[in-house]
């Protein structure tokens, strides 16, 4: 079995695990466990039908004295892209907004109340070519691009937060970036922020095309709970995540584009590390399928050019901050994952565990200051 | 069957799913596979006879041409106490360095360079009782205490570097720590240092005993590389982890207690994650057994007094840059954890993934500087 065919590491322990060591499995590797989430009739069959994955989880938290609860539920949605990546470019966007619309309907009859896309929903990660007239096209004003116009007809429509990472055209120099757009459920665009890490591994050549972010680490404050937006390659870097939740963040969203050979492993680690640490909530959302390019690239290891970046494995999950997880949507289909969880979990997690109380940043802080400068002399104790 | 019973993930994923979806589960949960390292008869058979037990595994690493490998192999030593805690406190010292003794000539069998042993090795985890006076008197110099002498002996007959996790009595105030002692392969003491980060959590009252480290973020250059201790709790602080890698860790020892109901499931996913977010190898080491207090106590959860910490879990594993990692030892028993590794790998994995050049680090420090003030203002958004 390959790994382009493998469906998905939970089903396959519920397949031959027996159930008082499946118990035992999952708790090692899930933490608490998650109910399943009971979702109507109708978006059952619609996601039957429009031939995509429909999971519903929910995190456990208790109940307190002084605070209701705020259980808010947030979708996940993960895609192959529709038409192939030479069909022209409008017809390639309004077929994947098409399909998003689809999805998002579901959402909605979810009663989701903030949905994020994958990074750059609205082309091909093609990134990998170096090619740069065709996928520039792809590029949009936050502001006043299509694509947002889109997103904030859905917004009003379902009244639903939605988080939107495109390829963006700033205006004043007609700058690419790599930029989350987001979307509040009353339709106004809430803000953008934009990719921190620009990764330069294997295929994933994005550094040819946008810089590193200038938007710092913003928080985004909904209706439904303070977010922020840690595109990608963003996730291997703690700092990162460790400085959008010390200003504030709930729910960190992760939107990524990512490839089996390259991290499948990290996969699993990285946002839930992120939640446990921060006392917050991540979301990890991956594309799907295998994109293939007209023009053969190479990928400077050696290897024949060939037309493909390889498999995207999906897996997208939530985690909390007590170290539990979400199952994952699969590694092979369209999916919408929707999770039901209750903010007040991460103050209770705090005052449990009290990972910022303990923390010592202050000291982090100079040491930190002192690391960067270039006469840095490091700690090291000889014989 | 209970958490107790529960012998190991591996073994239980090995038993029920068939090998080529085995193959999967095993790249997606540990990443690149780890070969089995052969060890001597004497050693599999000394180990059998102590009743206790011995695996060894081999990371991957690709040859260079300029620099020759670095290949080391580093011991991981997880036990039960072996005496009731309420013997006599000498007597409990003498009979765990007596079982240590025999491990450790075992790990030289296997030639292991730099062997560690778990957290306050030489005394049960006795800081939930909050009994000041008995468990006080286990704690000894860091330079001239009757461990370090024995770890000396070890260190010089076996020519190997030991990691020595003591309860530490300073003598100018006299003062307790949770401090590592490292000990260099020629027997002399290369340093000791303390703990950053102590908890405040469920049982672990160790804030009633020893404050946080004033030690830093220390690196120790041994003969087989350059070594740092991040003891216990501070596993759950990326910021911890990341300190000792900017002072030039090549592999970060992390000595621990903590037990099943607690910690289990974070256990897999923060040692490993500071091996990939800072290209090093980590080595998490934990406990085994529950240990029995004469005297009840309670734990602040409105439930009995009683008289137990609750159950240490063992799993002892080392994680490599690349997101692979080592199988774990078992859950139940007394063991050791032979490893073979290549130090070149960190540098082979930071020119792949190059996860500090894109770090933004002085951009962090700033952040970091402004974000401890007392009139920090986050960056929030709002409609």
């Amino acid at each position: 079995m390959s790994g382009f065919e493998f469906e998905s590491l939970e089903k396959t322990l519920e397949n031959h695990i027996p159930e008082d060591e499946l118990t035992q499995v999952k708790r090692i590797l899930f933490g608490n466990s998650t109910k399943k989430l009971e979702l109507p009739a109708c978006a059952v069959s619609a996601a039957s039908e429009r031939d995509f994955e429909l999971q519903g989880h929910m995190f456990q938290c208790a109940s307190e004295q002084l605070r209701p609860p705020r259980r808010i539920r947030v979708g996940l949605i993960q895609n192959r892209i529709v038409l192939p990546t030479d069909a022209p470019i409008l017809d390639q966007i309004s077929a994947i907004q098409s399909r998003i619309a689809e999805i998002v309907e579901v959402a909605a009859m979810c009663d989701v109340n903030i949905v994020c896309f994958q990074e750059t929903w609205t082309m091909p990660f093609a990134f990998c070519t170096r090619e740069k007239e065709l996928w520039s096209e792809f590029a949009e004003s936050a502001e006043e691009g299509n694509t947002t116009r889109f997103c904030q007809e859905l917004a009003k429509k379902y009244n639903m937060v939605l988080v939107s990472p495109i390829l963006e055209r700033d205006g004043l120099y007609s700058t690419l970036w790599n930029t989350a757009v987001v979307i509040s459920n009353s339709g106004k665009v809430l803000g953008k922020t934009r990719k921190n890490h620009i990764p330069r591994v294997g295929d994933f050549n994005e550094s040819t095309y946008y810089m590193e972010g200038n938007t710092g680490h913003k928080v985004f404050q909904t209706q439904f709970g303070k977010i922020s937006v840690n595109i990608c390659f963003g996730r291997h870097h703690p700092l990162n995540w460790f400085m959008y939740s010390m200003n504030g963040a709930e729910i960190i969203f992760n939107p990524s584009a990512t490839v089996g050979e390259l991290s499948e492993p990290m996969w699993s680690i990285e946002a839930r590390n992120a939640a446990i640490a921060n006392h917050c909530y991540t979301c990890a959302i991956n594309r799907v399928g295998t994109e293939h390019f007209k023009n053969e690239f190479t990928s400077g290891d050696g290897k024949k050019a060939h037309h493909d970046l390889g498999y995207f494995y999906g897996s997208s999950y939530v985690a909390a901050p007590d170290g539990s997880r979400s199952p994952g949507l699969s590694r092979t289909r369209d999916g919408l994952l929707v999770v039901e969880l209750d903010l007040n979990l991460n103050r209770q997690i705090s005052d449990k565990w009290s990972f910022k109380m303990t923390g010592r940043y202050a000291e982090y802080a100079e040491e930190l200051a002192k690391a960067v400068r270039e006469d840095f002399k490091p700690n090291i104790a000889k014989e």
